[in-house]
């Protein structure tokens, strides 16, 4: 099939374009190359040296053959968005391109207005775009688990059948996020779900955990189509800014009490799950909810896995907490369609974090030990923080 | 206690603010006056006249001895808000300052997006502004009832306790809004809990149901202080714009099948339920949710109760129905919150629909029949309706 890739410049959009030029489909990458833009803003920079996105996919054209069309567009564009549509006329539009970091999202009133004006004027313009050009091009939209927060009882995926004074109805899982990003996505997928129910569109929403990991087989192929890996305190994921303080020696630095546990998914699986999703769309009208993680884990549980397999011993270290976040709580979270439909998870191991370690190891003269502390405390906006004027 | 108005110049935000200085508050308001250009844009006007915000100011003044601060601000402006809350320094803000129309929302994409980013964007500005200045002032802002759509469960006031697989939770009552208006307050009410849970602010987010009537004690006092009344088919309400199809004895259009039914409320009722929400603050770190409607009614039973005391005979005419909804539901709304702090409400009878034919009466010479239909379709959006390009 068709697919546009949307954000496909990104640490998982530019994997996963590769992933679905070699498992047969026709792709396109559309980007504005604004994470680029974060990282001169926050001083910041892939640990891995990436081309640019034209660069990267002549790359992939010579050491493959397959051809990626590459569109240059920012999404608040709605009707150069209805152009890139009506002139590529995807079957599928796989949406990425978001600001996807919650710290970034609370350093102040501008980012947090940034962030979600963005993401979901964004993703209207995707919605419209659709609705003008061919309302039966399926849309695979990434959520995030962090949409869910950490409710009392077990996550669906998406929907819940509720029973309250003995009546019933399907609902949407209601939703506790945990920052002005997770936020934007929570409303994202309300916008979503009412283009399905209003417009009968057609579309997938991936609650994803937090991925892991550097390389895909196709990323590994070749320095030339490696993708970003972020490890600095505001875009580094979890396990991957603890696998470069493991390398460097340093302590490997915990969030407050650490047992606050979440999704996880390996980046891998990541463009699997996205493959797997476009080759099984939903219906017509059809609001569909993967939750794209497969397994849990505390950031205890994580710092300890890493500090095991560290090349040289590390501490563990508990720090406070800059986040505004419940540490202990329930957690079980139900991730069984995508398994359903085919994915065969990679579940993490000693082997995983070993081979990261060897990845940032390769690349560790370029680690900024400046960028990796928390920046950003969620509470800066109150008077009596005194970080915001 | 002082209090700050923000859309005082709308339908509501003025009466309000008037009802607010005569039980005993300092008042201020802000506007933009964006409500004003709505109206250039889309041809239509107030059916009474009204003066600028200063001049009804000036005039409440001369009227009542009572004095309202004025401030010309804009929400989308986050250092102008935190000013204007360094320098009135209220203990409460009520915020009506939004793009209130679903029919406008679904115009086009840049109607939907201009909704959604002037009403989310200027609400985390207020949240934003609230944080820096001072985090005990006291938010009240207006939700709609047309948040919760149409659901197969009693609606209960914001919250909801859940059972599922043997464990309990109390979470926000799942959301299922019918147009990318009611989204954006969604959108608000989700921001504006995590501003309570991550920040400690206190907000009541007042749901309230589609109001009704053209004066209130206070604007009924003197022409000069009239509130606006609209009766097209963008921002007129159901019930106002029967009861100018009933004075020009024109059919009453019902759109649909007539069974969707909604919750309702007094104009009245409306200024009296912000001045006990603002009287009786949320605690810090408390997002409170009242249902702010006290009736529900069929559109099928409303056009019945005015095509009854009409003063001529009228019809009621099935017309295709623009929007996309249910039309036949369940619905049942718990609204007892504001009834227990003091609420006694003013329950819709012939003698109101009486009053309002006489004050549209007074005013039928400025009734423009070409704006009464319904210009806006929800599925003008897609490729096969053709109604944007």
């Amino acid at each position: 099939m068709r697919i546009l890739v949307l954000g496909g410049d990104g640490y998982l959009g530019w994997p996963t374009a590769l992933h679905l030029t070699t498992t047969g489909h026709d792709v396109g990458v559309l980007d504005n190359y604004v994470r680029r833009e974060y990282d001169t803003e926050l001083g910041t920079d892939s640990l891995v040296p990436i081309g640019t996105l034209p660069e990267r996919v002549n790359a992939w054209r010579e050491i493959s053959g397959e051809s990626i069309a590459v569109f240059e567009a920012d999404l608040m564009d709605g009707p150069r968005i209805e152009d890139v549509l009506a002139e590529f006329r995807p079957d599928t539009v796989v949406h990425f391109a978001e600001q996807r970091s919650a710290p970034y999202s609370m350093i102040d009133r501008a980012h947090a207005a940034y962030t979600q004006s963005n993401n979901v004027v964004g993703t209207l313009n995707v919605l419209f775009a659709i609705a003008a050009v061919d309302p039966s091009i399926h849309l695979v939209k990434l959520g995030t688990m962090g949409e869910y927060g950490t409710p009392d009882i077990d996550i669906e995926e998406g929907w819940l059948n509720v029973t309250h004074n003995g009546r019933s109805d399907r609902v949407l899982f209601p939703k506790k996020p945990g920052s002005f990003y997770h936020l934007s996505k929570v409303h994202d997928s309300h916008n979503i779900e009412f283009a399905c129910r209003a417009w009968g569109l057609a579309a997938a929403d991936l609650n994803q955990g937090i991925v892991y990991g550097a390389e895909t087989p196709e990323t590994a192929r070749d320095e030339r189509v490696a993708t970003r890996f972020d490890y600095d305190g505001v875009f580094g994921t979890v396990l991957n800014r603890f696998v470069v303080q493991a390398v460097l020696g340093d302590p490997l630095t915990v969030y407050g009490g650490g047992s606050q546990t979440r999704g996880m998914i390996d980046i891998r699986d990541t463009v699997e799950c996205i493959r797997l999703a476009a080759e099984n769309p939903a219906a017509g009208g059809e609001f569909r909810v993967f939750n794209q993680t497969t397994q849990s884990f505390s950031l205890d549980q994580l710092a300890r896995l890493v500090q095991k397999e560290a090349p040289v011993p590390v501490a563990v270290e508990h720090v406070d907490n800059p986040r505004v976040e419940q540490e202990d709580h329930y957690y079980n979270v139900v991730h069984t369609r995508l398994e359903q439909l085919g994915l065969q998870p990679h579940l993490l191991g000693g082997d995983d974090i070993r081979s990261l370690f060897a990845f940032v190891e390769r690349h560790r003269d370029r680690v900024d030990h400046a960028v990796l502390d928390p920046r950003v405390t969620w509470r800066g906006a109150l008077r009596s923080e005194g970080t915001i004027g």
